[in-house]
């Protein structure tokens, strides 16, 4: 079984920044998408904000196993409604591994339901990963602790909900620590949010950043049929009550009637 | 220091149906506040749907350490201002209190980030709530298991995301089983969500419910300083960097420019 | 990759009940064992109580990825050796699936480091087993509730740490809830917890128990290579360190030192 | 109410080692207890190692809101009797805070089930204390960071169980990234774990340091009765049962009859 996966990019800096672009000429999108397609469990297209729906019709997202989502210049930009449509598609059980900006997505503040805030500088100083939680499948195969010699500093406070389990820490140069890895689950979705990837910066063309982004798919990816109605909020009556039980006391709805949203 | 609480109220069903306002003539509201006061260290008003700003001003929430939450009939009336108003004292460190049919209040969606969906049904069947976390604050003093005799069933799943802690689990005659006491922190507010309380039985007059309430307001209460800068993101400019590094490759950001949102 | 089980079984009650012995004629393990054998994904073998080591020895564990544990007539009788050695594997990566009243073995209680305590009642009542976490990898393909008509009941509260995630709950005729389905990670190890499976009931015949076992098999083998660093505390000496450092103040170990144990 | 403290100290290096003996005369213990004892709603005593009993009787324990546990060098001559106590105070609701180089105590491993290693390097280095959940009641008054000048350096993994939360990480000058204040529930029992504290540096007089610890202390305490039962396992006869059941199919334990452990 195959794993689909969608690269979602802003697709905005690599055409009005020349060292954007100069590192990714196709895209960031692209670059990661390569990386994984070259695993044949995964295969990998892309979508960008410029597109119809931004690349995210139903039909598409409903065939997406896991999506990665990069933004960052225009956040603003994304449709409300197309928001609303993949954080469905999360519930549901569709993976979505969110990426360094990405942290100030819609998507990602609509399913954290925090401001996902944190501190920033642009130094290209020097960044350290560790592991701090090995045995977890993002970390397979992953050193306990690896450079990236130019990012951008993120610093906590990281203001988004306690994780499930927190994978890796950052250290800079600079004097700060973030939580660069972290999992959540909403609904039958794996959420994993991944620190690095400032596009001014060879990120995305690290083999250790690449081998994250490929386990972070095969671990969001949920094999089950998606689930339909987590939305729902269904009537069960009472003489389909599993138990038998008679109906006692006031009521406020009528038989058949549908609950209050 | 005494925990100044507001209990919103959606204040309907009292006035147009003759049973829910013969339990709670003055509201579920005020039934709930007088229970709150009578103990010294905490201090409650109410709020309601229908006054100005659904009684939720800024000026009023800047002063509330702890609001519970009752609404069923009308979710779709409260303003989304005063959603994210609400919300946003949250991350601040205001305590909430989600009650019942709140669960599907605009306020509580939106900080879970899920649909927060369940089963149901309007019965008067007999409730048992099982404390499965004794040593919790919320749990203090609250025996083992305690009965409703008659409340709306609730059923899982209940889309929520995992919680910090499970506090109680209810049985039901009919056969389901639903987390009825679960916590989760948001920025610097405690939310705490506490099922029972369907308007047509007298369920907020139960004393062991009261008690449960008080619990929660107490453990909810943060009486630090207001977290005012839990949705900023500020940039930290290299020349004030805690540790001296010195600025290196390219940047996307001039000298003193805002960060993307 | 064929995902190497072994099914432990304390092998007692088969021999001296005559009720377990006629539900389970070659041991509950070996019905167990059956199960998993009939996915190509998974090899099942099995180990008692009787056997030398209990059938554990370091080599055979070393070759083990998930070990399924049921006991319950003679805890004390595991030697404290054997309970070490698999607490050590499952920090290595082995999983381990704790089964029913395996929640008093000596390796659950080493590994959650609380009581694991219970109620119970032996009444041969109506369980009904609730998904609360639909979208979990173990809850693959199960319904959201199924009935064991005849089983033990489990009350709560259970002692156990709050886990990861809560899978399962269960409700019984009797009038109790309790947490089924619990997962924790301990090292590199996943540990699932469920409940149902008392030896004078056919529990282990059900198809539905059968596939949450199969489920957790899955959800519970780390591919990785063994984590075997886990105990160890080494010495990061100044002249290795990351980012050069300079030794200052007063130390307590001398160059080359153990730490302290 | 005062919260009734003890803290523990092994109490040896402050006699082997004339820095330690230096910096903490009286011995860490009482430098600890003193500053816990400055505020009105704390009192603290202190226990030592070489105390009858490490002086932690039953009847003292019995007394004890919160123990504080400082050990390094011998942490082996703590007698097993003494850590099961301590572990079932704990279970009972005593809050516990262990100290630096207690991450090998033999009652925290036995509390947390894990190894509870970590990686060191005595060089004095500078460590930031940054905190990345400040509405947690520990992070009360706490800044943003913090820096200790000279410290021991601890480095992930720490190989112990994913915390309910995490409010502290440090950074250490030489690379590292430490989870230094972590957050667990045993029993009804709050434990912290809290990472500065190497007996050669007068990290115990710091006054942020100082102020964590009083945070701890309140957070940990738990004003609740002692939760006598969290180890018992009562049966439940059918005639007590709170719904009425049959009594239906086969048993193994005859009425009354003790279950096994």
């Amino acid at each position: 079984m195959t794993i689909r996966t969608v690269v979602w990019g802003e697709n905005i800096h690599e055409h009005t920044n020349a060292v954007v672009g100069g590192l990714y000429p196709q895209g960031m999108h692209t670059t990661i998408a390569d990386a994984l397609s070259r695993h044949p469990d995964i295969s990998a297209s892309t979508a960008t904000l410029q597109e119809p729906e931004h690349g995210l019709s139903q039909a598409r997202l409903d065939e997406t196993d896991v999506l990665l989502w990069w933004g960052h210049k225009d956040h603003g930009a994304v449709s409300d409604a197309v928001v609303e449509r993949v954080a469905k598609r999360v519930y549901e059980g569709m993976g979505l591994i969110v990426l360094h900006s990405g942290h100030f997505a819609k998507v990602f503040k609509r399913l954290m339901g925090t401001p996902c805030a944190l501190k920033w500088r642009e130094a290209g100083e020097r960044e350290r990963i560790w592991t701090v939680n090995p045995g977890h499948p993002i970390a397979a195969g992953i050193p306990e602790q690896f450079v990236l010699e130019n990012e951008e500093m993120y610093g906590e406070f990281f203001s988004v909900p306690e994780p499930l389990e927190t994978v890796f820490i950052s250290w800079f140069a600079g004097g700060e620590v973030f939580r660069s890895g972290l999992t959540w689950r909403r609904g039958a979705g794996n959420i994993f949010y991944f620190r690095p990837g400032h596009e001014t910066y060879p990120t995305y063309h690290n083999p250790t950043i690449q081998q994250v982004l490929i386990n972070a798919v095969r671990w969001a990816h949920n094999p089950q049929a998606a689930l339909k109605n987590v939305e729902d909020a269904p009537n069960v009556p009472v003489e389909q009550a599993l138990e038998p039980i008679t109906e006692r006391g006031p009521k406020l709805h009528a038989a058949g009637e549908a609950g209050y949203r």
